[in-house]
């Protein structure tokens, strides 16, 4: 009995050690990362070097090399790139929302991706303001046919998460404009997707799922605001839109790859991943250059730290998560095609503020076991305000999930993301040093801590 | 025995109904608080309306009239002011440091509160640059007398929490000029008190606890850098600085105090606490305007909901916390005086963002039993992120602490707080809406949850 007991005692002596070696090695991770700023530093480089990486621009062929280049300087065992074929968008230069008449004026308006352009010369028409996709159905070709449809449901701003808001409201952005061309409205004006007042208007994606097709273009929640005023006073309120959007043919572009082997050559991949490509006004800085920033950060500081991992490590740099997840979708089908043994795939791409914790996904088996890991290691990561919850990875990586790999997402907090989200105000200034560097950590903790452990099988 | 299980069941599920009725107030609670922002919006009118609100300043007498005149549309059972003597610090117009030479550079600077300033026409002398007080002793008066102490140890960045980097510098504003008149120097320029380098300076409070004073002044961290920099380039460089701040006669002014009673005459007071002071640059929004509007809008928020409250809730509006404590000292005298009955004081003083928790404090006895309770209620803040810590709760509130009330302090994420603290840079701009009321919600959540329940005695 007593050996037992000595035998027990050392087990749990042992398991104590590990953990204050593990937390030992975690203090050391935010250590680097709040000291050197690595990441922070990285970002700022590449917002002024490269700008704004939208899909097939010549910016994002920069990016491309950019990163490559990047990551060959930081020493990864192979850095290579996977062609995709990415939709080509293009602004225009015109993109024009006036409210006519004697007060004429013009509002804070941006081109929804993939939208078509008007009519050259612009089109003028009366406007219907609705709140809801099915109100345009209500109203039916009667209420709609030449008219300009107004989608102005606000944001949820009572959700705590402000993801939550953004996904209860973003149907009028990407649904929007088909469901007014169905009833033959000549165009769609959506309220940006946020939950502040101001002047800023929110770019993103529409789609048309079929041939009615009407231009969708955003104007700033302010704008969206006085023109519902206005609608009340007046309302045979016409607007003219002019826009010169156009979708050319598609083009090549690529993901980045970087891998660092691990000290076991059977040992599975773990994956970090962070989309390269942004949108086209500001650079992208937050959405998701933060991400991009953090997924270098977070193995540069495991080799600065003389880290050797038992895994594969890989970064993945995914091109056109914003207008067709090419990338994400193209990584997949590699993965399938030549059995890619992935552990886990950890997604950032949810801006660079103080990281709130991880959620994870995954097919049941492995969503099971991965999020009892996780809590596992609550004890360590809980000193750092990181929290396990379900609830989703990130989009470029969740096409892998039919592969069977565990999907985590870093879940920063939330409440300033839509004020930058798809504007001209994602820009390095708005991001944080510190905010951003604790992601680095967060991240580059998991994926030692997934190294370290794998995910037990029970 | 049936009946006992019957009788411990029923027990069971009132504790439970009674569970999901404060989760349901206190949702309507962070509804209430993330729809109007009345706090946001009344923080835009006092920033705007009154500026700075800085000791025996006459902006600080606005600042008393405004409250109490908000106090008194809120609708408080009683609104009245403490008379407080406060000390009257000017800074004067003239906060010069300027490198000498061919090269001759103004630094980014500002005096320190408190500071004597230089004899007319200012002083020139030789640089010596140390990280410590604890160096001046070393160098001793042979090495000091005559010269400019320059303390420029930076914040420790490593530290998770920036209070704590904070806590372990501002030791060279507080004590080193005085440290530095001590053995003969004729001034002293600190490095400010902040982690990033920026190009504004931070003022705050220097001490002279006896008859050596020596003017004090920081300058931005950019220029501490450069400064040093230059130093070792040369190390004969002079610096020429020049102040015509002073102490002027201690004045009147006034602690603003706004009482709800409670539905129990015999029910303690559950005080609600935030600094109305701040310093003379900015305005004061982070600091503490923020938690002036925390407490504003958390009755605010209950009264809106129609809350009846037990206890005796109070607001104070506590003035010279950043140059003197008066208010706070003023206040605990009164309630000692009067043996004026608190269950628990919680203050806002740590700046307008995500709230993060609570932490607490009191003489032993209350303390233990305190955080038990706090902790009781743990499940109903924690979906807001509200997480319960022992250490320290706040500035004003803390001279009640021998009276034995429990005390609290909210502890919002403390990440920007040092970008504008005491800084040109600390308006309402810098505060964000949503991460503001997250603010006010928490308070209001704790302050029903005390008012219900008070501090269970075991």
């Amino acid at each position: 009995m007593k050996y037992v007991f000595a035998f027990l005692l050392s087990g749990f002596v042992m398991g104590l050690f590990a953990q204050d070696e593990d937390a030992f090695f975690i203090k050391s991770i935010y250590d680097q990362a709040l000291e050197e700023q690595f990441g922070y530093q990285w970002l700022g480089t590449m917002t002024s070097e490269v700008g704004h990486r939208f899909s097939g621009s010549s910016n994002a062929d920069s990016a491309v090399f950019f990163v490559a280049k990047h990551c060959r300087a930081e020493g990864f065992d192979s850095v290579w790139t996977q062609e995709v074929e990415v939709p080509r968008w293009i602004r225009g230069e015109k993109e024009t929302v006036r409210i006519e008449g004697s007060n004429a004026m013009d509002l804070s308006a941006a081109s929804l991706g993939n939208s078509i352009g008007t009519p050259e010369g612009g089109i003028r028409a009366r406007v219907v303001e609705v709140k809801r996709l099915e109100e345009v159905d209500s109203l039916g070709r009667s209420g709609v046919e030449g008219k300009i449809i107004f989608y102005n449901r606000p944001f949820d701003n009572k959700q705590l998460r402000t993801f939550n808001a953004y996904g209860g409201a973003v149907d009028q952005r990407v649904y929007g404009p088909e469901k007014a061309a169905e009833y033959g409205a000549l165009a769609a004006v959506v309220r940006s997707m946020t939950g502040r007042l101001d002047d800023h208007p929110h770019t993103g994606v529409t789609r048309y799922r079929n041939d009615a097709k009407a231009p969708g273009i955003a104007i700033s929640t302010l704008d969206a605001e006085l023109l519902s005023n206005q609608l009340k006073e007046n309302p045979e309120l016409e607007l003219f839109i002019e826009m010169d959007c156009r979708n050319e043919d598609p083009v090549i572009s690529h993901n980045v790859i970087a891998d660092w082997h691990g000290s076991d050559p059977n040992a599975p991949i773990i994956l970090l991943g962070a989309h390269l490509d942004s949108w086209d006004m500001g650079t992208g800085a937050h959405d998701d250059g933060a991400g991009c920033a953090h997924i270098m950060d977070a193995l540069h500081i495991l080799r600065s730290l003389g880290y050797q991992p038992k895994h594969h490590l890989r970064l993945v740099f995914f091109m056109n998560e914003e207008n067709g997840l090419k990338g994400g979708l193209a990584y997949a089908e590699y993965a399938e095609k030549y059995a890619v043994d992935h552990l886990a795939a950890i997604e950032s791409d949810a801006g660079g503020f103080v990281p709130r914790g991880f959620s994870c996904d995954g097919d049941e088996t492995i969503l099971t076991k991965g999020y009892k890991q996780l809590n596992a290691w609550a004890d360590l990561m809980s000193p750092y305000g990181i929290q396990f919850s379900y609830g989703g990875s990130g989009a470029d990586i969740s096409p892998l999930k039919p592969q069977g790999p565990f999907l985590i997402g870093l879940r920063p907090d939330s409440q300033r993301y839509f004020d930058y989200h798809h504007t001209d105000q994602d820009v390095f200034e708005a991001v944080h040093p510190r905010e951003l560097q604790l992601g680095s950590a967060a991240m580059a903790a998991l994926t030692y801590l997934l190294d370290q452990y794998g995910i037990a099988d029970e």
